[in-house]
């Protein structure tokens, strides 16, 4: 049978686009959750056009053979991991940025460009594409769409859903459907675009799509607080949120601060409960009244040390310490990172709770996110080598996301369900809204080809 | 029949739930699309809390009788017009606001709130509920949501489904699905909100909605250009919205502005080719100053007259006019409110075929909008009771949504499409999408009971 779908595929697609080899199938298994399993995949596909992914899902389909959609392999919640026997199905190829319109304030891009470089080539036109989820320098916008995937300027201007104006994505039965447009604003029917977007690959494959682009925004000005308690911190943070438009609004709890310090010593304040990490690009003086006015919001709410700069290298030092709060985190051993998201005015109990669970559990957790979003990452540090730390850390993030659900807050704020949330969906979602998922899920993958076992 | 309904139904809702009274069905048969056909309600149902709207539901199901949901009958579409022998669901009772969390920045409102009331509660609060449809007075944000109603503040702060944080929504079959939560950011499934924002009705009914809030923005300077030409205009709101944030950036064409002069004189430059309003929020000096570099672009695109005021009462009278627009154009006859929308490139080109189209087909058309969305409303003004004038204005009607196709347009930005604009949907979806449509709404709707014709 594998044969006759090889030879099947192998009719429709180019020499290179059909790829058998173990190894290579093996290193295309896994995306960056360490902790969901991965299935051999039969064979990898490499299409590079639309048709050809249209022809892959009619061979799939006439087969009965599970498609999984994969761009650069960078999700973190297992969601473009193989399924045992599946076609994986790549689109780093479809890698062309098909059109920047700057008078339209749009790009047409296929779902193989890197965030990366559609932010560059934005650039070049004195414009921005704002969505910058960590992995931006590695990581699709296929994918980025596909996981609805956040960031750190989120805060003011949204997640990627939010940049999606239209997408042309292929169905489980190998027909095309576009969504949305060239317009902002745009009611002609359901919206199809947000139903695709953070769909993990389980509705339909999306094979270009057609994205906001925003001036640049002024430079902005940075500002570091240093928190003796995390309730001071959370009080801050909603504070902030409540008067003022901060560009970037991070936490670093003290476990994450320690991290980065060790691996990169920087003066950082090890002591605090917390640090604050905000930014304004109001611009000119207004970014640097607006982060006056956030410094006095932080030391009205207990920070023990407020410092703000408008030094765009001084900026930028701070925030590479944020973004090295995972790497740092990593060099202490194996991680969990979770991604968890609570109403705002949770964020400190959160943080308590967590602490409380890595006592408990005697598990190290460093916590560190996008604070302005209620939306957190408590990493889980363990030595995968100890059958006991594991067995404690699966039940720390067990007792994380129960927190979670008891604050009102939901168990992925922008990573996904993937593999490492679907067991505990149902209890967010509750049955009747399940149920729902599965009529959608069923109406538009009837041989539940796509991505089977994911999300859902 | 109709007696076994109304005595199911009576079994289920307070006595004032349910009315048969034949001048009240005929007054809540219509809402203000006075193009678009209307059929006759069998009754209409007030509803008084979910469990009833569920009851209603089960009733409807078992007799096979379509339900239409309606707010405040604002509409502009007919998307809540009576369908023939219909229940008609008046959404209207349910009218509190359940809860405003100023800590969380959201509130969770019944259906049947007007919109300026939890603007006016927000406010209390120190907060701002943003999204601002024109019929933000006396609309319901149930309506607002079934319709995904846009506004003026949208160019910097998005629609009505950028404000859904999370809906209960009544299927169906009269079973409750809770969608989103009270997060910002969230993943944890399909993004059920904004399949059920913008629906008009057709896939479930919204009975709770979580809708986030703001803090108020700083009071803001009002700028008013004067283009000899629509290329010009075009060129300054492109220009505009390539390098700055405007939160307002309405444009008025000649016929509208006269108009508005006709009824209300206010020196406003009825020789212009068009009128550019707009407003900066950036707050202080830096909100004068963005007005001024507003103003630059408007100098550079060809503006014959610029004028900037920080001066609030100068600003809303300036408002004032763009918002009598409409109300201007309806003195001079009848009024067929148009709705359409294009990149923000073409706006000029549309302007422009609207005026050719004018002059073709003998139809006065004032044209306005929102200029920064690239969403606007041709008016076309005719006599009613002249058949051939109501022939011409039909045509132009469709000449207009031709053009708007050909610009990559989209046939409706903000109202919906309702019944207006049915007839022309799949011309822009194309059949791969409208057979997407069918499919969602068949899974959801087996029966075809919710607002049937709608939309689809």
């Amino acid at each position: 049978m594998s044969e006759h779908l090889e030879r099947d595929l192998a009719a429709v697609l180019p020499p290179e686009g059909l790829v058998t080899d173990p190894d290579v199938l093996d290193a295309h298994r896994h995306d960056q959750a360490d902790w969901a399993p991965a299935g051999r995949p039969r064979m990898l596909v490499r299409p590079g056009s639309t048709a050809e992914v249209q022809a892959v899902l009619r061979v799939a389909t006439a087969h009965r053979v599970p498609v999984v959609a994969r761009g650069a392999g960078s999700g973190l919640s297992g969601g473009a991991n193989a399924v045992e026997g599946c076609i994986l199905l790549s689109l780093a190829q479809m890698n062309r940025i098909l059109e920047i319109d700057r008078r339209a304030l749009l790009a047409v891009v296929q779902p193989g460009v890197i965030n990366g470089a559609l932010k560059a080539a934005a650039a070049e036109q004195g414009l921005w594409y704002a969505p910058d989820p960590a992995s931006w320098e590695f990581s699709t916008l296929g994918g980025n769409l596909a996981t609805n995937a956040g960031g750190l300027c989120c805060v003011k201007y949204g997640v990627t859903g939010d940049a999606a104006l239209g997408l042309e994505v292929v169905l489980a039965d190998g027909s095309v459907v576009r969504t949305g447009g060239r317009t902002v604003k745009n009611v002609a029917g359901y919206d199809l675009t947000r139903l695709f977007v953070g769909s993990e690959g389980t509705l339909g494959i999306i094979t270009e799509a057609t994205l906001r682009l925003r001036p640049r925004p002024p430079k902005a000005t940075t500002l570091l607080a240093s928190f003796p308690s995390l309730v001071g911190a959370g009080v801050a943070v909603m504070d902030i949120m409540a008067g003022l438009r901060p560009s970037l609004l991070e936490l670093m709890d003290r476990t994450t601060v320690r991290a980065v310090e060790a691996a990169r010593p920087m003066g950082l304040d090890g002591e605090a409960a917390a640090l604050l990490l905000a930014r304004s690009d109001a611009g000119g003086e207004q970014g640097v009244e607006e982060c006056a006015r956030m410094a006095a919001v932080c030391e009205a709410a207990g920070a023990t040390f407020v410092a703000q700069s408008a030094d765009e290298a001084e900026g930028e030092l701070l925030l590479g310490a944020r973004r090295f709060a995972f790497p740092a985190l990593e060099k202490l051993g194996t991680t969990l990172l979770d991604d968890v998201g609570v109403p705002l005015s949770r964020i400190a109990e959160l943080l308590a709770a967590v602490e409380r669970i890595a006592a408990q559990r005697g598990v190290l957790i460093g916590t560190f996110g996008h604070a302005g979003d209620g939306n957190m990452h408590p990493t889980l540090v363990f030595d995968r080598n100890d059958p006991d730390a594991v067995t404690r850390a699966q039940a720390a993030f067990e007792d994380i996301l129960h927190v979670v659900g008891a604050l009102g807050g939901t168990l992925t704020g922008e990573h996904g369900v993937g593999l490492l949330k679907r067991p505990f969906l149902a209890a967010q979602l509750g049955p009747g809204t399940m149920r729902l998922h599965h009529t959608l899920k069923a109406a538009m993958d009837p041989l539940g080809l796509l991505n089977p076992g994911k999300l859902l």
